[in-house]
């Protein structure tokens, strides 16, 4: 039996988010019958985490346990063959048997993107979260900072939360903005968020409420007040989870 | 009543192209749907030409005549708030009464997307054609050299053509090439063709041979021979509409 690993992009748009649900279509799902047809197994498919529905994932990572002999390097292009066009695998390795895609992650980063100006960029409507009037990029900027390090951020986690320990560490919180578009009188702000672990609903709590400090409803030092608060209600709303992308996943080599 | 011009871009994926048609969802349609919702009027437009089904546009233009008294500068955004997400109007003036999209039209530029290499980018997956093994870009450039000018182009156009003269004259033809992407091991190619009018699958056939020329089934000097022989069977298949995009049309001022 062999552990291997896979990192897969994926257009959540189609999808009830990653893993299993009963009854609708989810990625995990397709993953584990790509594998079925491939190897004739029922394997069960470990990710770093799960995604929401509408999410998507440049580096979403997994593993499975199989006995299959398939090459390593025959993986990733026999797995997409069998897999639907809006979810691509794009590498595969063998890892140790100890290796868990959950438990062995050391950080993940997140990117959300706003497209801040007058039009959409209608060919990544579904990967933009489009916000039509001025937001203060700087208040923004800063208001990221108060994130970094360990906080309790029960503040930016969903009520329906299930874990014990609301304590994360964020070790990055960036926003980038793409050339002005002059045609779109538009352009594309991406805030990455690398961390620890993320809470429930945590990236796009964070977000929304990032999204009133941008338009001025509330101050940067209001990011660092909501942690110590220490309460849902007092932060922000969910922002739209089309924006989101799960980026990449980081394990010790 | 006012001769009113617009910019608009369309993700052509879920439509059977622009120009209505009986039973079918089209731009056209939407564009007209939308103008009638806004002033009550049932409005004609004329667009600068047709696109397939399938085919997207950054900057289809179009024009309609109107009683409306809203201001130009806020048509665009008061139309876009009245059709789908996947059509966006991105510019609205008024123009001399005899200004015709489409026979007013000087040149028009289209563009091919071809993404070369392993790994599609599967955001892209409606607007880039992939094609996974090697293709000889330099044998493509000097391929496309031999279509600029004035030729009679009827080797390149579908035979269900329906206009008399196959005559156009391509201003430029040239071949970009995005930086290779070592994640997706992939990089886009983008073909761009001015001229002063394309016949019926023009754009699509002309790409559909280069791409031979670049698998290194036929050689640069093809292109010319293939025009030579004014015979719609000399030419290469035509190449799958997603990857193109009605890229700009241009006017006398």
């Amino acid at each position: 039996m062999r552990n291997i690993c896979m990192t897969v992009s994926y257009d959540g748009t189609a999808y009830h988010g990653f893993q299993v649900q009963p009854g609708k279509i989810t990625v995990q799902e397709c993953l584990e019958q790509g594998i079925k047809i491939l190897t004739g197994e029922e394997v069960k498919v470990i990710s770093s985490g799960r995604t929401d529905a509408g999410v998507h994932s440049r580096g979403q990572v997994f593993n499975f346990v199989t006995a299959s002999q398939i090459p390593v390097e025959r993986w990733a292009l026999a797995l997409n063959a069998r897999l639907p066009d809006d979810i691509v695998v794009r590498h595969a390795r063998i890892v140790p048997d100890h290796f868990h895609a959950r438990r062995s992650a050391k950080r993940k980063t997140y990117r959300y993107t706003i497209r801040y100006g007058k039009y959409p960029d209608l060919f990544k409507r579904y990967m933009e979260f489009h916000h039509p009037t001025r937001l203060d990029l700087d208040e923004m900027r800063e208001g990221l900072q108060h994130l970094v390090g360990q906080h309790d951020f029960v503040s930016y986690c969903s009520v329906r939360n299930t874990k014990k320990s609301t304590v994360r560490t964020i070790y990055e919180a960036r926003l980038e903005c793409d050339p002005w578009d002059e045609d779109l009188k538009s352009t594309a702000v991406h805030i990455y968020l690398s961390g620890s672990g993320f809470l429930y609903n945590m990236v796009r709590i964070i977000v929304g409420t990032l999204l009133q400090v941008g338009e001025g409803k509330r101050t940067s030092l209001d990011m660092r007040s909501i942690l110590e608060a220490k309460d849902r209600a007092s932060a922000g709303p969910t922002a739209m989870p089309h924006g989101l992308m799960l980026w990449e996943v980081f394990y010790p080599e």
